[in-house]
């Protein structure tokens, strides 16, 4: 195992200690329980919560700020945070307005974010709860039942925040980001595996010229095992599955998510993201917004995951509107 | 080879049009010769170029845009471009006060900038040029004559661009460009090797257990292999050479970069990050300003480098200025 850390049981404290201190103006970390929050602390808004296991970075702590999560909370990992932290963070940024909780769906954090809600309602915060599932990989996988939440998260978190910024009711800052959840789908491929510190070895298996269609963000099975195509092909493979979901319709207006999962150069991004727009553009679909970059990881994994995610006046609004965290900043 | 690439010759072009797809906002490329220019084309400014080699990405693409770069030329994967591109590029963002050329210190770069300086020059384009040497790791390298300009690059990028934002003449830009030469140093630390997508092999190589100290960002040599080491040691053997070269000393407030090679986990930049602080706060060294993510990089490289710049009244307000680039964006 070669990474840049110490005691492999102090990564996520150790690194949540570094993210604060380097985005000090943006961010304070609460150790004990651990959780990020924005050190503006916002009042009279609805409160945004997420979080789920660590190795996902930005995934979730690169995004609390304006305009986007008032909190995040890093369970070890790969391993979902317990309810306590979930309802300390949960506690920590409500102003009266309510709190949303955007959760992926791996079966472990929906039930610890269900517990916190819980037991934030006894303390008198109402919490309301949405749980991305964007990848049309598979239908059920290790650690899930039904489809998962994966980089299409990203889109869900900016959107609401951007909701949530402007000052909406909690049930409208729940309802457009269950819009976005609705009308986006993602799939990714793995060319390599990646190492959880804790366990030292790597999470499958991959030969040297093979690449699994359609993992999960921590390694979990896809659709299939096949040799290494050119990126082209690859592209092709994945956003069929991704057009035919909803079904994407000639006419429509896109956000165009490239994401990488860690261990892939920006260089080779972009030569998927060129494919894909060629591809989209084809069917008559058009890419109007676009994000490519690293946003939700799966620590060193080389491979890189699609979203698409379509567009309306309002989403595009919210899309564009200003948000400033570690990981996404614009407009301030 | 696992890479998600087409024909490895295509590897730059392709790229390219997909940066120039992606961010259609901010920049545009020419296709022959190979250029990225930014789309609003300014006027009455001085211009800025810089580029290298490919497969350093952000490097140099991902800083053209408002406040930094006006062109970036970038060459083959690891191969400088040639003068033709580069003079093609100056005279795209000339707008009659002349252009700044910032070139990292390998041999192939200066001389082919230095070429096309000249070039222009006849075409009369006033050109000035700064070189960029901040790797303190050794004193002459595979490739250059001199010390390697590596990941300080960004800073010198952004300071001069503001600087030439602000309408500053040729020679105030190029001045500010010096004085950031002069007080930023940097070094580095390779777990892994990379892959140059036309030759196919790791450039180098290195045993299960064993990193590279001072590490080039081509893979050149650098100070010494030796056992992997926890992540608090590896940032104190390569902050030591850093601090003691300028020197940094108390009192002094800096900005801290560090940078990601290409194929680190974010999570464990920021255990680099605490580790780094910490350090420079013992020294008495303030961190005003910080930087965390891959910005220099080595393709899929497993590494990072440590960067510190001296900061002063006008160096931060420089670096805090507006920028708007596909890679470094706040303010605006």
């Amino acid at each position: 195992m070669k990474k840049l850390i110490n005691d492999p049981k102090n990564v996520v404290p150790e690194s949540v200690e570094g993210f604060a201190s380097a985005h000090a103006d943006i961010v304070r970390a609460s150790t004990d329980p651990i959780f990020i929050v924005r050190s503006d602390a916002p009042s009279g808004k609805v409160g945004i919560v997420s979080g789920g296991g660590s190795g996902h970075e930005p995934l979730h702590g690169g995004f609390v700020g304006f305009g986007m999560l008032d909190a995040a909370v890093p369970g070890a990992v790969f391993t979902s945070p317990t309810p306590d932290p979930i309802v300390a963070a949960t506690a920590a940024v409500d102003g009266g307005r309510g709190v949303l909780h955007i959760v992926k769906n791996y079966t472990g954090d929906v039930l610890n974010f269900e517990t916190a809600a819980d037991l934030a309602a006894v303390d008198g915060i109402e919490v309301r709860s949405v749980v991305v599932n964007d990848d049309v990989a598979v239908q059920d996988s290790l650690y899930t039942a039904g489809r998962r939440g994966v980089a299409g998260t990203v889109l869900v978190e900016k959107i609401a925040g951007a909701s949530a910024q402007r000052g909406d009711s909690l049930d409208d800052v729940a309802a457009v980001a269950e819009k976005v959840i609705a009308q986006v789908r993602s799939m990714g491929v793995a060319l390599t595996p990646c190492v959880v510190p804790h366990a030292g070895e790597p999470s499958f298996a991959l030969e040297d010229d093979e690449m699994e269609i359609g993992i999960g963000i921590h390694g979990e099975p896809g659709r299939e095992k096949i040799k290494l195509q050119p990126a082209d092909a690859i592209v092709d493979r994945l956003l069929g599955p991704i057009i035919d979901d909803i079904p994407f319709a000639s006419g429509d207006k896109v956000l165009l998510l490239v994401n990488g999962m860690g261990g892939t150069p920006q260089i080779e991004l972009y030569i998927i993201y060129r494919r894909a727009a060629q591809v989209l553009a084809e069917r008559g679909i058009e890419v109007t917004r676009s994000l490519v970059g690293n946003f939700t990881t799966s620590l060193e994994m080389q491979g890189m995951s699609l979203s698409v995610l379509k567009l309306d006046d309002e989403l595009t609004e919210l899309w564009d509107a200003p948000v400033q965290t570690a990981a996404l900043r614009w407009g301030r």
